[in-house]
């Protein structure tokens, strides 16, 4: 129970540089408080473990489940998402007493279970482990997007020196090769893997190629000076509709001055680094520019047969003093950043694969019930952390969604 | 170009049934007011064909490309969807002899258009043809809508007597096996198809069984009673909150009278037929219903896997003295209800297939751009005009599009 | 009962230039469809006299209440006012019988009535035809509406020569006197009026000027042409949010084509009459321009003050014939366009009078529960029918419409 | 300028009960976080006296002015307020020392002003000092609706026992005779007051009676025991739509506990007091109540005309150890609670007086641009600083807004 122990520790280590208002804001619906990251996280080793498994437990307050209670309905009623941003009490200082009083009964539980439990619990604490590292991400997403909604743009961690990026050359796009043919999609049953990774089975694929690198922001300002956000015969209809509705005409976070563009980061605006990878796009901005480029977006199998192949490691979030941002690719022509780094859009809708099985009771409720109108990302981000990604990870998002760090890799037929 | 004339026809026999005022109403954005669609397949003529090919012709009133424009942004600005409802003029006089002009001037460029022209502008009144065909089907749609917005519910052709159901029986689902392995998908280049039709290719089948016939409203009305709308785990979340959010309860066009259903048809309000295939579901609501019953609903591959084997016939659009509802299956265990009766919902999201080219120009709009955020129904239906479907027909609707004639079949691992 | 008969042939005759598919258009939620005017009128003789009065009434059908009330609660149920546009049936042919349906039994029940209820009965059809005359107006005005909603911009009622107007001039302002004092407020017993002019009551008026006539196009114009939209001190606050979120520019029916203004009338668009008054201002224009010229709007009390004095005439609707829009003042200065041309706004939020009692019943609901949010405008306008109107009458819209001929004079304190 | 260092110092006592995250909640956008309140405040007299008058001096921050510029549109753009909940920085620590900052520099200009400009700045000190003790009720006000908005309802100041009421009488309603003649409204140019209750005029008032208390508790939930909340004919047409769309069946704060009430406070829930003066009411609510007990709302001149013949006092925000919250009268029949307890909705419509001159500047935003769509509450409330209340003070709210403590006192014609 290292990991637990561990992840719980990171929780915290994540906090450290937020001031206390921080902890509260939620800047749209779609963002917790950070609060409520550390209070949910919680709520959820004492809702599907400790009420389930400790006899003599005793719940830290009452309220809490429905406060802290994202959606599962079979559980009970909760607070709305939309208004997480208005809970003022409880107060930090009680969230952080809640988490302690949670960690203690978790290793009570774990020293005392008998032995018929103690391996269903311990397979419920692995998931809330990766449950919390799961949430890690997502605060700090929503740090980033709330820290951004603040016209005095502060940092979350800020650096001591922001050298510009130096002058560098990105080596140009190499197609790596995926042979027509069936493969296997899915993971097996080796390691720990979420539901919606399995059944493993085949997949043919008609043979395709995939773009050895993400595609940077400096190929990205070269779409948008070509009057990309402009021309509609790029973009799908809905896209082409949510572009004008939102006045988008750019990534989330670039900001124009003057006549340079600057991008805001966890350690506050700073300079466009052409040579780092593009992010924070909708999946209609990522398949506009892919059809610009006269590519597509690559399917997720097609992502997943390839990156099967390769070591899971890249930029991925290790620990504060890591740089969380996206970083541009070595200039050598070999498959590069896989993982970490950004997640990529695959033009595959998230649906259940086939032998799909739920978890049993409301744990079933973590991943099938979001299976419509949502895009599959795959590889993992900076902000992710590193021991919670692997090749058959699948992550989902809306196609309009853009507060991750969503990036783009190219596809063609081969 | 005996089907040209014959389609042309057709759409005037289909406005035989309404009233001048029936011509103008927009109950919905989704839906358009017949004359609009009189005016639009008339001008998708003018516009493709007669602009580019025809030399000195001159359009009928510069107006109506502005007006009568669907959605090809490439083509020019063009009338909101949602405000189609608000306009008198040009009245259905108008539009009549709009058609007639067209008509005549089509005739006449066919009879006089050189060799090299001449292969393109048949294609293009084929694929017109084919488009206008598609409206007709969404004129019957879009009329029931309208009628049924109406509080005097009043009928678009009324019968002389609705015998009451006789009292049948339905046959107990029986499950139509596809071996797993690699299968084609797709049209060949034999005939007429859509551009989202091709490129043919092979898709690996991980194997599964479809049920022989639809799901009945019998079958649908035991999930209600059974709590089906009231019970969240069985829906997907977009889902529940979509029955929640429009308190839906029952599909469509059921109408609750004190202890028993009634469903109202273009023929007007009837008892709800228990041996007919429930239709006007959602994705969400026919997702949920497989569920429910234990099952799921098919992909749109292993949906033409099997169609694939069967004749194209059913329950489909022939004359106005067809019934123009879905109908009862026959009595025996054979494949049925394939083609005609109800539109099925796939699992699939609608997305392009490998090497997927739209076709040139504008007309590239028709199809491909529609590609985000729609499933795939498969098999036509009861208003659908019977030349127009096929196996490899690929219609598509948002999940929460309940006015197209949609009902489902179930699929399982097999 | 001569203007009962003179008014309900009078609908009619406004009726005459409409097409079949004008009668059913809704262009927005504020107005209404040509036919639902007509069957709503009648549903009022129907509701309030044959249903009360007539014993032996047979009503025409029983779904008209829920169809034509327009909001009268304690009546029962309606239909929801912004689906007004939805109802293609009863066509237009059905409603002329209602029509003559109701005609006749009120003609028969005013021969046959006993003498008890012959007062009410009378009183009754009395309102009835006052209330007729209302809807003559919001029938022209929603027409007027609804033909400016279609891009071809389409007349009601062309005339032959639309001359450009003449080179005339517009007398400068001059200020009627209004002296400190008590003045005497509201309709005696004398004649017919509505329950909110009622009771006569005294008002302390501290002194004040209006303006001789109202404010021309040519005077508009100058607000705008010195950014009068663009300067937010000259605005309401609500009325700043209210033009920049309807990106208000001019008024209602001007059309800006290239260099020069065009106006939108009944008889199509013409050039913009700059001697002509300003018209179709919300309160927010009307207030705004008054700040601008550096006066005010008349307070409701001071406008029936000074139009007390004057004979109840004006360019007000007497036959088609007319010219159905604003005029030019004559060039001289007394007291002028009090009566006709344009409703003026003013001041004065609507509110009941000092021992206001409403009408018995559901017929209560006519005036008073309107009266919160909304303000008093005076005087009638080109498409009020000439009986219509008197000084005591009471008008009232939302500050933010302009679909009613609404424009302005100016008042100061003296 | 004591009264500026008292009222400075009041601000920071107000907040003493708050934990640091009850700062930044902003749970509707018409309520505004404590934080912004105690920046803005200070803003204020930075824009209007420091930028004007300190010739040395140095903003705080140039970023402050956009941040907590409330609505001044002629000094500059400012953050949109319904995002004012999602900012977490500047963080309060800084905020109290901008006050700081501030407060010094205020003294300093004082001590060091010119005698020319001196009268100026002691006028707009004294109006920011008006203008903080406005926001010092805001405070409390949005405080109350922020903790109310959190399902643990944690009290704001809690007290140590809340004694249930005790079996005390409520004297029955005597009226206070108003007789009819002409009335001096507003203020004259003895003392400090706003620009909209001036200038002095005369009113004529047509003879009323008005009740010599409040509308208490119990007489309101006899209101909503008689169905008040479903007669539609109690409503206004507009409330009626209000408190069906937004599902209200009670007074703001009231909470339904099993078969009894609570009524959420300052001091957090408590059971409801049928003696204290019912409270939280939109004016919709107090118009209804008022029809359906036979009577009608003063109008604000009524409401002045009584108030000026009394004492400015009663139960008013003094301290914290006040009790912050409506009291029930004392047991006698002289006029009672005019000042204190509940601000009291009025008949009339917020608009300006004859000769109204909004102040010079910016300032004159302050009041005039709201006179449209507003309602006039008079009299003060509990928490209402005690010397900022006078009988000409003019309060004004949409006719829809519950959260200030609006209450009511009944008028009919006498």
């Amino acid at each position: 129970m290292s990991r637990f122990r561990k992840c719980r520790d990171f929780s915290r280590t994540l906090c450290e540089p937020l001031q206390p208002e921080d902890y509260i804001i939620q800047a749209m619906p779609d963002t917790s408080p950070p609060k409520w990251h550390l209070a949910h996280t919680t709520w959820f080793f004492e809702q599907f473990i400790l009420r389930a498994f400790k006899s003599d437990y005793k719940t830290f307050d009452d309220n809490f489940s429905f406060l802290f209670n994202s959606y599962y309905e079979t559980v009970g009623t909760f607070h709305p998402r939309p208004k997480r941003g208005v809970l003022s009490r409880p107060n930090i200082q009680q969230v952080w007493e809640y988490r302690n009083y949670v960690d203690t009964a978790i290793t009570e539980l774990l020293a005392s279970a008998n032995e018929i439990d103690l391996a269903t619990i311990i397979r419920l604490v692995e998931i809330g482990t990766h449950h919390e590292e799961q949430h890690q991400e997502l605060l700090l997403m929503d740090v980033k997007y709330n820290l951004f909604s603040n016209p005095l743009y502060p940092a979350y961690l800020p650096v001591k020196s922001q050298k510009p990026p130096t002058n560098r050359e990105t080596s140009s796009i190499r197609w790596l090769d995926l042979p027509e043919g069936i493969y296997d999609i899915g993971a097996d049953t080796s390691g720990f893997c979420y539901d919606n990774e399995r059944a493993l089975h085949k997949v043919y694929i008609n043979g395709a190629s995939l773009s050895h690198r993400l595609i940077t922001n400096g190929e990205y300002l070269e779409f948008i000076l070509d009057g990309g956000y402009q021309k509609c015969d790029l973009w799908l209809s809905e896209g082409w509709q949510f572009i004008k509705d939102n006045q988008i005409e750019a990534p989330l976070y670039w900001i124009a001055t003057g006549d340079r563009w600057q991008e805001f980061s966890l350690h506050g605006p700073k300079s466009l680094d052409l040579h780092a990878p593009v992010c924070h796009l909708s999946y209609y901005e990522a398949d506009a520019f892919a059809r610009w480029y006269g590519a597509r977006l690559p399917s997720e199998f097609e992502w997943e047969a390839l990156a099967k192949r390769l070591e899971t490691k890249g930029n991925l979030l290790e620990n504060l003093q890591s740089a969380l941002q996206p970083a541009a690719p070595r200039n050598h022509r070999g498959a590069q950043q896989f993982f970490g780094d950004c997640w990529e859009w695959t033009a595959s809708a998230y649906a259940p694969y086939p032998n799909f099985h739920p978890e049993e009771g409301a744990l079933g409720e973590y991943n099938g019930k979001f299976m419509v109108n949502q895009y599959v990302l795959r590889g993992g981000c900076c902000l992710t952390p590193a021991q919670h990604i692997r090749a058959t990870y699948r992550n989902f998002f809306p196609a309009s969604s853009r507060w991750m760090v969503s990036g783009l890799r190219l596809a063609k037929e081969s």
